[in-house]
């Protein structure tokens, strides 16, 4: 973003008139309020802008005692024209005034009925587009008075005026005096949950759709848009190229237990039909048994007419009432709606196998870097993980990266490379998102990002972070430090000890999965993670096991279906060469750079167990 | 791509000395080769490159007779140590070697049997490490031979040497004299399927792990990424935000019924023994009828011994027989297979409810679009859709794009503006793999790519077209021209009379969904389709309908559940504004950029029909 960013605000500088939005009748309020001069260069110029109300007030007119808002009179303003009074005073003209005006034609002209003598009242509105954190005042005369509702907090408008310097300027320097109304869009009061102005994150949640008007939710938004363009800008600028990995896969990546599974089994009715075979084997016992019912009813009729064989009789009686039980059983199953499994049978499913939602696509990475040298890709990962833990969701979206040639060495300097420029982009692209998010939720964030794109990251390998967690006397870990460092002794490096990224390298081969080289003291793996501050685990990577042998060997041990690796295994059989790669959750690194304190926050619509409302 | 990649080639042509890759201790192949000068400013440098050979060929050494290549013996160049020539003739110890080298430490000396008298040879290499599609040649001298099998196509090397000018040069100026080797990745002859070096796509569909390692799948991937990078640098240079939509949602956009499910109910244990009640079921069935059974067998054995009531015992034997069939019948379900549904209790699933992937996420981004104004997003989307058409797949990438505060026209414009800016990146930024395809699919792509980017689309409304295509005489429609547009009509737009991308807007609010502005004539859709020649239908877009009564009056006129779309509705009761956008399938695109025949050789990995391998 910098560059092109840096650019624009530039061009904004010498530009001394308001930029239309190409794609948009109206001046977006960034190429206001965000140049350097706030804006005040381009007081005087006519301007459309369009937003939603963040506030309002309102003040009597110029030199008129405060009265009464509510049905305030036009006493029209000498750049209103008697028509757009009219238009404006009438709400079921408005629709037919929002057509004409945007297609510029000229006003219908209206008598207007004279009103009653009022004074005339101003409304000071701050409406924001998201283009920026920053409002923009706009200054709507009673005299184009609008219904009271239309104008409460979160009321769409679309305005024409001028830009004017405020008398007397606070944070912002220039309003726009509206001239014409183009558009209103009301709010319903009566369900609109964000009518106030203070909400938790978690109220907000239950309104994934309605969020991003709240100036946190959208600084968010922008924030990890910068984030999002600058890893793209990274890689192509070092020459990588961008792959895209396939979501849905038929290799159970056993890294990850917890897989949702793909299918259309639940959906093709023709399959269903397949599938209730056994329902016809019911259908078929229940013949059976009803058959055997109207028999034994029969004999019993027999039996009693002859009026002999006692005990025959007593026979049937006692067989059939064990075949209307058992008919009944049948029967109630019949109508019983649980799903059914013994074993599914994936021959019908639509890729005739059972087939996932991808958990990681490095696998597939690597057979691109195998062929194309320096790979990318971006895209979502899903596990079907129940506990509620603020750092995982069902849906993720991650950072995956591939060097051939390449050893551990170079992988880790490519992720703290990356992590750097990301970290120096948002400071550059957007200073002021984060200054707010640094007010509102950690007050450090700012210093962490400076330090983080100056400094260089600590570097220790797991032998060396278990020894120094032993040491730790001042605080006691849930679980004891001893020959596994689990998630909690990770965060408290970052947290308490480094108070910045960590990087642990050379795991034991036993904490990680098959394909990382093993070293030659053939007990770790040229292995990394790099541990972040709040936000944990943040990258995992590694160099690749290029051995033919060895890797072969590794998914012996570990019970794993070779024949489900034997394509991932052809880039080691023909053409091998020294890989590493690497990983980064995205929404941690969301996490990371805002402060944000859930997983839930950083992304528009988390998925989470029990819960996908939209 | 376009600026930072022409800065790049500028800075190339200034430096005179290899650029080092950052992040591999290897010269990425595209800095030589790709230079102006095609690196001939670059002769006399040492280099370090890696890549799969391509292909070989061999000459007897300067001033020699040829001799057979086989076992060729070392008569030692001056500039190859005594110490490599052992390593490299002794395979044993290349791994050896290999390790040493890399870590750049002396090379072990080891005396050297004394060689038979043989002519040496000169081995020629062509190889590529995908940076770009022009190859390197390096030269390799027998004495520092390798077994045959090593050098086939298909082997990786990672060499060290010196650029020196190519004697007699052609397309080539620079070549690699090597003068260590310090990788080499053999291919198993027996097992490789790329050994040749002419294959139909169809072929390479079955290796989608290997086929990035020919000249087309690479130039098609690059053009690909060019194309993907093009789209973020055209929306975050005009100020749209990027946004992460979902990927699995629970509301079923009725625009595709051909939802894949995503459930974890086949793989939950604990939910297996849940649906495993029925099983319980049935073991109840099967002890009534085995007691029964028990009870009619010593009934029966009563009979016999009291040796009266034949008829009793007739009964009883008739019984017996039918409670047999049934305690088989019941006894073989048990063991059967096949899944059993009649209705899916979703209550136990994941999320409790019905979950699907998504095949549009243009409902999600409106939330976006009416908070932020100008959004657009990037993700998969997913179709279960069984005809083997090569213009679908079952996953799908597509970009979309929403602007508030917009109309039709202001949408059509934007969509424009993109797709020119996309055809002009591939032009100056892969212009060698865009020839290189040209030559090989669609020989007036160029041209093409070059008039669209220069050219505006022709825009017709649904009527006009239908006009057109009635007067067409020299062609005959599989389904003759009426009412309806079909996907055959509109190729033939595009494909034959316009010869370019059309634009068809305002088609009957009856073919499109239910979300689209209706127009005043209350019955057309202010919508457009965009047809590309080749690709067909590439973009979908229309202004969204913001009236609440109007939009509900739609949902219930087409019977969609409209509690799903509650969420959805909130846009227009709070706040709404008139908002357009559209949407691009992405691998339509690449079809239509690089002329590809079958949507399958424009993704990575594809997915259909039952088939997905990896």
């Amino acid at each position: 973003m910098a560059s092109e960013e840096g650019a624009a605000v530039d061009a904004r500088q010498q530009q001394q008139s308001v930029e239309w939005f190409k794609y948009s009748k109206r001046v977006v309020l960034r190429s206001i309020v965000c140049r350097e001069d706030k804006g005040l260069g381009l007081a005087g110029e006519r301007a459309v802008v369009g937003g939603w109300v963040r506030s309002r007030k309102e003040k009597a007119g110029k030199g008129v005692a405060r009265g009464p808002r509510q049905g305030a009179a036009p006493a029209p303003a000498q750049d209103v024209t008697c028509g757009e009074v009219a238009v404006f005073r009438v709400p079921i003209l408005r629709s037919i005034a929002r057509i004409l005006m945007i297609k510029d034609e000229p006003v219908v002209q209206r008598p207007v009925a004279a009103p009653a003598k009022r004074e005339p009242v101003v409304a000071y509105l701050r409406i924001n587009d998201g283009s920026c954190i920053a409002d923009l005042q706009i200054v709507v005369h009673s005299s184009m008075s609008l219904p009271g509702q239309d104008i409460s907090i979160g009321t769409s408008v679309l305005v024409e005026g001028v830009l004017e310097k405020i008398p007397s300027p606070g944070r912002h320097v220039v309003q726009l005096k509206v001239e014409k109304i183009l558009h209103v869009g009301i709010v319903d009061l009566k369900k609109y949950p964000l009518a106030e102005t203070k909400f938790s994150f978690e109220f907000l949640r239950a309104y994934p759709h309605l969020r991003p008007r709240t100036s946190i939710v959208a600084s968010v938004t922008r924030i990890r848009n910068i984030l999002s363009y600058a890893t793209h800008k990274f890689f192509q600028n070092n020459g990588f190229l961008f792959v895209h990995m396939p979501i849905i896969t038929t290799t159970d990546s056993r890294v990850c237990s917890k897989m949702f599974h793909v299918t259309t089994l639940f959906s093709k009715s023709d399959d269903m039909e397949k599938l209730m075979t056994t329902d016809d084997h019911e259908r078929v016992d229940l013949e059976v048994v009803k058959a055997a019912i109207k028999d034994k009813s029969k004999r019993i009729e027999e039996l009693k007419r002859s009026d002999s064989n006692r005990e025959a009789l007593l026979d049937a009686q006692r067989d059939l009432q064990k075949a209307n039980e058992l008919a009944l059983q049948l029967d109630k199953r019949q109508k019983s709606t649980s799903l059914k499994i013994k074993e599914v049978n994936f021959s019908n499913d639509f890729f005739s196998r059972p087939a996932y939602l991808s958990f990681s696509t490095g696998l597939h990475l690597e057979s691109y870097a195998c062929a194309l040298s320096s790979v990318y890709t971006f895209g979502p990962i899903f596990q079907a993980d129940d506990s509620q833990s603020p750092r995982n969701l069902a849906e993720m979206w991650m950072v995956e990266v591939e060097l051939a040639f390449a050893e551990l060495e170079d992988a880790i300097n490519c992720v703290e490379d990356y992590l750097k420029f990301l970290c120096r982009s948002i400071l550059e692209s957007c200073s002021t998102d984060i200054k707010f998010m640094s007010k509102y939720m950690n007050k450090d964030c700012i210093g962490c990002l400076k330090s983080i794109g100056s400094s260089s990251f600590a570097r220790i390998t797991y032998a060396e972070a278990l020894e120094i967690l032993k040491e730790v006397k001042d605080h006691t870990f849930e679980t004891k430090v001893e020959q596994d460092l689990s998630e909690e002794h990770e965060s408290y490096l970052a947290d308490k000890i480094y108070k910045r990224p960590v990087i642990i390298y050379e795991h034991p081969k036993e904490v990680k999965p098959f394909y990382m080289h093993v070293r030659d003291d053939g007990k770790t793996v040229s292995s990394f993670d790099i541990i972040a501050p709040k936000a944990g685990v943040l990258v995992r990577g590694s160099q690749r096991e290029e051995r033919i042998d060895m890797i072969t060997k590794r998914i012996q041990e570990l019970g794993l279906p070779q024949e489900q690796y034997d394509w991932y295994l052809d880039l080691r059989r023909h053409g091998t060469v020294k890989h590493s790669g690497f990983s980064l959750v995205f929404e941690k690194m969301v996490m990371f750079a805002t402060g944000l304190d859930d997983i839930r926050d950083t992304i528009a619509f988390p998925r989470t167990h029990g819960s996908a409302n939209t």
